[in-house]
């Protein structure tokens, strides 16, 4: 047996339902908010990534070099292609540009619970302005598309990179320092970033700003804590157009940092907390980045949910229920009937029902047990006395009722009974 | 700037919308016929294409070694994959199994028209038996979808490899001449045989049989031509289940070989005529695959279509017309107004519209502008006055028709005058 490559999946059609509607609902709630889809290829010059997150993404890649010696990476995430395509062909678009897509990435590493090396990402872009309202905006789809997916139980965080950061590249000299300590305020670990002070002989007072800064989360009266700037001036603004969208259960957060040096303001999280240590299901916040791929300094605005992480956990909530995968499943009931069961197969398919037709010419009783194994809704049984009036039996397969219906009424009367779902 | 990899495409909003609406088409077609999706990995064991294509196919295919020393490769189709799984995994799940996919496919080979390193490919494999029937039903969802998605102009070919193939094995004893000579019809290369056959001095009688059965084309009575086999008996009965299913408009075309060795039985190919020499949509035929990957020998029956030829097919014939973007674009007449324009676009969002609001505060006549570049169907105006009638104006963008409705109404306002499309 030839076993699929370590840490990736195959998906049967139960899991691939799901999957498309999830996928479905939150590719809705971007057409909705007048986010227009586009499409990058599936892999870049590794260089486009490296300039994004740095030379150490390199090892989290699949790097390979094409045959003229040009080296090449499956991509780990896709805000860096939409913005290269934003640079090389889409510059000219009227602003904002708002740009969502749908997606594999691929990571090299260990799997884990919710982490494989392909994986879907959903993401959004606005391009081409930076105020209040287009965060607002970006974080109203990000939240939107979530919920419209299924998924209930959410903590949206929002926080201003600003702040802390600031702090830290005011008060610390040296950059690498400087850089370590945003590291480790992204990962949280403060005991880490104590030995850290110590080391390089950092005031203590300055360590104890930091973690309360980092600390300081809530609702947005929270902020009335904090010194006043033009950070918290912003966020409170962010807040108040959340409000008029019908969101008011964000979160303040100040101690997200995220990884990455081009964020440049606001930057929000969206946890599923039934998902435990690896809760956090989207990321993102406003950033600059076309200027590092030739183009003109641009403000934007985006997110990245993991739909593997989202499936897992809507379904920690309830069971994903996707429609019945079949209407009807046609038993001729005799050798001779077989040419009237292809001929109502092809009806049903052509007003949109979805059917299929014995095509192994099996007895009777071993093609109702085909159609309960396949969970189609209803088994319609061509009989030769009464195909003589021109009729059928159908059958409801969930509750075993059987109706002689006209040959040519079985697809109204299958749409008359309404699908489950 | 960085170009993205040679080959590759990006895809703007307005190509992704066209491409997404083929593919739903397709998509639902398949779902019609009770043929439910898989997805399987990118990449794979690079062992899984070549027992199945044989190792020449290396090198037209993106290979790489993965860190434990593997080598892996993007797939350069899905049929292997599909069948990979159904050995691994679902070869327990009930008969007829009737499986789709929708994926990416990567070659490395010059690009040329309609030709591309990233291409996307809809396939269908109908695995667990082979008989008129199965063969007809998978004929007919190659041509229903591919109908679905638009395509009005297409020759669709059927044939039979064990006619040929029978013939040239039975007659020529030395296996690589006869795999030679096979190749050859594939291309339809018959100047290069009649060579062929000069140089090993086989006998002109046989090479003239061959052609002539080759060169068979026409409606199903072409058949009456040529003497009657297994061969010929089965592809009548395929074709009369084809016509009970509607579908009255194949032809005979015994000179289909295709490249493969696995190949069994009925082949077939879909073209569309206006794409001139690269005019082939579709290929697919019956074929066992199972045993090579460590499964039980299993008859199938499958094809893949090409979606990238199948757009530009279509847009030969007719300009495929997605639906506008956008509904609404909502634009407060002043500052003050900003507040209602918010809640306004919630609202419209959530009564299923896709809606858009200014983000940038900029001018009205800007605004207007905005909306007519982004060819929204309604521009919403909140005015001061109007709004203390707690009622907007709504522009009619293609007409300039002006009205004033109800804020509350603006939804069931623009739902009543139906999308163009």
């Amino acid at each position: 047996m030839i076993q699929r490559p370590r840490g990736t999946r195959d998906f049967s059609p139960a899991e691939m339902a799901k999957r498309r509607k999830v996928e479905q609902a939150m590719r809705d709630a971007c057409a909705r908010f007048g986010f227009g889809e586009v499409a990058t290829p599936t892999f870049e010059h590794s260089e486009l990534f490296t300039l994004r997150s740095g030379q150490s993404v390199i090892d989290e890649m699949y790097v390979f070099k094409d045959k003229g010696n040009r080296e090449m990476a499956l991509r780990p995430e896709i805000t860096a292609s939409v913005i290269r395509f934003f640079v090389n062909e889409l510059s000219n678009y009227p602003k904002p540009l708002k740009l969502y897509y749908l997606g594999n990435c691929f990571r090299y590493e260990n799997p884990q619970s919710g982490r494989f090396r392909e994986f879907f990402q959903l993401g959004a872009e606005l391009i081409g302005a930076k105020n209040p309202e287009t965060d607002a905006e970006v974080i109203a789809l990000a939240v939107s598309s979530i919920r419209a997916a299924g998924l209930e139980n959410i903590v949206v965080r929002v926080g201003h990179i600003g702040i802390l950061k600031s702090l830290v590249n005011d008060q610390i000299n040296d950059k690498t320092v400087a850089a370590e300590v945003l590291r480790m305020l992204d990962k949280e670990d403060f005991d880490a970033m104590g030995e850290m002070f110590d080391a390089k002989a950092l005031p203590r007072s300055l360590f104890d700003k930091i973690t309360t800064l980092a600390e300081i989360k809530g609702d947005i009266e929270v902020l009335d804590n904090v010194e006043k700037s033009d950070a918290t001036d912003y966020l409170k603004e962010v807040f108040s157009v959340l409000k008029l969208y019908g969101i008011d259960d964000c979160q303040v957060d100040l101690g997200i940092v995220r990884g990455l040096d081009y964020y440049t303001g606001m930057v929000f999280e969206i946890d599923a907390p039934k998902l435990g240590a690896e809760k956090q299901v989207m990321g993102g916040g406003s950033y600059t980045l076309s200027e590092l791929f030739g183009g003109e300094p641009v403000f934007s605005t985006g997110f990245a949910i993991g739909i593997d992480r989202v499936i897992l956990a809507i379904e920690a909530e309830n069971p994903i229920q996707p429609a019945p995968a079949l209407d009807a499943y046609v038993v001729p009931a005799s050798e001779a009937m077989r040419k009237y069961a292809f001929g109502i197969v092809a009806r049903l398919r052509s007003q949109g029902l979805r059917a299929d037709v014995d095509l192994m010419r099996r007895s009777m009783s071993k093609n109702l047990k085909y159609a309960a194994a396949t969970g189609c809704r209803f088994a319609v049984i061509v009989g030769e006395k009464e195909m003589a009036k021109r009729s059928v039996t159908i059958r409801d397969m969930k509750s075993g009722k059987q109706t002689l219906v006209l040959a040519d009424e079985v697809g109204n009367e299958i749409k008359g009974n309404s699908s489950p779902n």
